[in-house]
Formats: structure tokens, sequence, C-alpha cells
């Protein structure tokens, strides 16, 4: 299984690779905008499209674009939430933030390019039409407003205390489900939108990506409470910033558990069908992981 | 010809009141959201798009989408724009801009927010799959690393001395075709495309919006110096920002040929196609506006 995920993580670095050998003027934003998406991390969102597509009958030659893709999208987001006026966070990944190197300017609109950008490794990837738009339907309402974007808003606005009248289960939630869950969502329903799913089993499919994703985020929190810089590379800066995570609003045993029941009920909708297996052990994984 | 013009306009206004209507949560994220969507302007994108689909054979109810969803990447590249770690703008279009409003942290998530939904409207217009895809590869590139966003990387490298060793004539061509000159071209590009143009009608019209668009920045840049600042409803912060202006490179005169002269090369290219009537008036438009 491992050999597997691993053969798929080692196809997309080497895709984005490629994408960051197009020369560019001017060189410096060449450089500064395949900074994060070339500086590893699990490749989480990745896997889970090319593993979903390897359900549904699509090979990987169709679905590497699309999991590349999804991780540029994820790139732009870890660069704009480092940003001084966001999160405030120096070093990702162990590594210098995308703006302590090239800049809050150039960090910025590098984020803006890979966002955009996602759209066009889309546009380009050798899957008919309708599954592109089907794609770009889901991808740009769960990485958008619709999704990541509303949850990192939510995000900000509690921890500055703009947010008022609502419990902090209601706004964790909320914040877990749209800034985290809903792009692990588009993975899984996108890389299976490269196959054939049918529409129960794409239903089926979403739920497990919200599920796990929710999951994700509670073991991320987790981790960084019981975790040591170090592992995570980067500062406790949910602490500073005064972010609302579980284990601050369950506490962290709690949270643990409902991690677990998580992963069982993501676990759950997709067992059933045939060629689950990755998509059940990337769910383990994601709890059961401790970096 | 202007009633068809403000015809357009009231459509594109009303299309995006409407998807200002959809309630989300939280409301302020929802007000932040269409702030500067809704706040007028002249809508010239959206009208190139409704008139190049028109000459093609495309109605209003076909273009309507396109032309709204390229509104709202324009309005996100506003407000990242006028953020203080770019352009430091406090007003637009005689209005506070969107970060005074909202806040930094705000502005910048409703301006990523903005570039992501653009790619959702265009997947719900009501034009098929391929016509779709073909608009989602032009606009990616052109509002992206391929245009827009590049173009205001070397604009705002240039202005902060980061950029070396080039001469000031090359870098003002490069910021203005990719900065302002390629989403004018895509506007009428992706307009053609939801009609019928054939490969050589949509390489002229590809480079009449070349021309018209860097005619547009040198106008915008001629008026910023010889108009006041009520008409353009913003501060002449070009000056405090040492942005390169052909005003600046070329001198003032010299520009506003120069400006003239890409108009007559915008229209040559298209003024055999049938149909081209509205797009040669808003050529002409540009360059004889007064704000």
């Amino acid at each position: 299984m491992m050999s597997k995920l691993s053969h798929y993580k080692e196809l997309v670095d080497n895709f984005i690779n490629e994408l960051a050998q197009i020369k560019r003027f001017p060189p410096i934003f060449q450089e500064a905008l395949f900074y994060t998406p070339k500086s590893g991390g699990k490749r989480i969102r990745a896997m889970l499209v090319m593993c979903a597509a390897d359900m549904f009958g699509a090979d990987e030659t169709k679905s590497l674009h699309i999991a590349s893709a999804i991780e540029l999208m994820h790139a732009y987001s870890l660069i704009h939430d480092d940003l001084p006026v966001m999160d405030n966070d120096d070093f990702r990944r162990g590594k210098p933030a995308n703006h302590k190197v090239y800049g809050e300017d150039l960090a910025l609109l590098v984020g803006d390019g890979l966002n955009t950008y996602t759209f066009n490794v889309i546009a380009d990837a050798p899957i008919d039409d309708a599954r592109k738009v089907k794609i770009v339907k889901w991808l740009s309402n769960n990485a958008g407003i619709g999704g990541m974007v509303v949850g990192q808003v939510v995000d900000v606005l509690s921890s500055r205390d703009r947010l008022k009248g609502h419990s902090h289960k209601k706004l964790v939630n909320f914040i877990h489900k749209h800034k985290t869950a809903k792009l692990i969502q588009a993975s899984v329903v996108c890389g299976a939108i490269c196959g054939n799913p049918d529409d129960v089993q794409l239903d089926r499919l979403a739920k497990y990506g919200l599920y796990a994703g929710v999951a994700f985020q509670i073991i991320d929190d987790y981790l960084d409470v019981v975790g040591d810089e170090e592992k995570l590379g980067k500062k406790k800066v949910d602490e500073i910033n005064n972010t609302l995570t579980y284990p601050k609003v369950y506490g962290l045993k709690r949270s643990y558990d409902i991690a677990q029941k998580l992963k069982d009920m993501a676990i759950l909708q997709i067992k059933d069908i045939k060629g689950s297996k990755e998509l059940i052990d990337i769910a383990k994984l994601i709890v059961e992981r401790d970096r």
C-alpha cells in the first residue's frame, strides 16, 4: 500500500518540478512561484485524488494533472495563510515561509497566481471537457467562497473577536469543515470524476472526504499541542493567534476521540465500494500519523 | 450604440447584484465580497465580452455569465492592488477601498474568494462544456501568471528597485501588456468563444484586445497626470509608489500619440469582420474618455 501512495507522491513531486522548470520573467517570480509547491509536504490531497481516480478506472496519467493542480491550490492557501495579516507564521514545513524569503508583496501575488494557475492546469488535463467542467465546479466552490476561503474568514474573524454571538463549538466546526475538509472532499470527488463513479458512489465519497477532512484538522491541532515544534516544522502560532481549535474547545482527549469517530464514519461510507482499500488506509493514516 | 453598451452594463450590474443577494455566513463576508464588484466602474471588460459574443452569434443570455465572471476577476485584482503591501491606495472609484472598510485580513480573503469564484460562475454558464474549458484556459492564463499577476509582479518589483538591468521602456511595456491588456484580451476572446469565430478571427480579436488594452492603460496613466483627483476618484498614488508609467517614460504628448496609434492598430485588426462596429466604438471610447 505505502509503495502505491509513495509512487503517487513521487509522480506529483515530479510533475510540479517540471512546471517549476518553465522559464518565466522575472526569474525571481519563477522561483517564488514554486518555492512553496516544491517544498514537500505529505501530498495527501494529491494521493486522495489519484486513489479515488484509480478506484473508478481512471489511470494515473489522467489524474496526475488534477492531483497536481489541487496541490498548487493548497500551496496558495498556505502562502496566504502565513502572511502577517493572516496567521503571521514565519515558518512552514521547517523552512522560512514564502513571504520571509520573497517579501510580502511577492508572496501575495504568488498566492494569487497559484490560485488562478490551478484552473489552467485543470484545463490542460488529458481528460474530456465534461469531466474538466465538473472538476472546475467542485474545486472552485470547495476551495473558494463555499469552502476554504470562508473557513479562513471565520477563523480569522473569530480569533479577532469580530464574530460575536456564536458558540465556540459551532464556530470551530464551521472552520474545520470549510477551511480544511472541503478541499479534502474536493480532492476525492475530483479524483473520482476522472473515472466513472455513479451518483451514489460520488455522494459517499463526498461524505468520506468531509469526515476524513475534519479528522485531519483535529489531529493537526492535536499534534500542535502534544507534538514538539521540530516535528511539525512550525511554531505553535495557534495560541498566539487566539485560534479556535478542537483541543481548546473540546479538550485534548475528547478531540482525539472525535477524530477516531470521524475516521470510522469516513471508512463506513466507502468500505463497500470496490477498490476502496487505499482510501481506507489514508483515513487511518490521517489519524495515526505523528506529524 | 451607447444604448447597447448601457444595456450590457445594466445586465451585468443586475447579475452581480443578484449574486450579492445569495445568503452567506457570516453576513460581513457576504457584504465585503460584493462591496467592490457592486461599486460600479465602467464595466468595459463586460461590454467587450458581450459585444464580441454578439459579433459571433451568441446572444446575451450566453455571454452574461462570462462577462460577469470577468468583472469579478477584475474586482479581485482591484482589491488586492489597493492593499497596503501593494499600491496602498485608500480610495477606489471615489469610495474607501475594500480594506479600509473591512480590514486588510478580510479584503485579502475576499480577493482570493472572488478569484476562485470567477471559475465557478464560468462553470455554471449556459454554454457547452467545450466552450467553458476554452474560456477557463484563456482566462486562467491571462488573469494569472501568464498575464495580470506577472504584470503586477513586475510593476511592484520595478517600483521598489528590485528589478535591475532592464530599460524603463521594456519594463513599462511588459507591465501594461500583462497587467492590463491581457485581461482585456481575454474579455474579447472569451466573449467570441461563446459564439462561433474561426481561428483567424479569434487571432485578430486577440490582437485587437492586446492593442486596445495597452491603449487603455496608457490613457489611464495619462488621465492620472492631467485629470483632477475627483474625476478619477482616486489619489495620485503612482507618484508616491514610484510606479512606471507611459507619461513618465515617454512623456505626456508621446504617450497620448502612442495610445492613438494603438487604437488604430486595434481597429485595423477587426474592421473587416462583420458586426465589429461596437468593438470599434469601444476602442475609440477607450482613448477618448476623460475618466
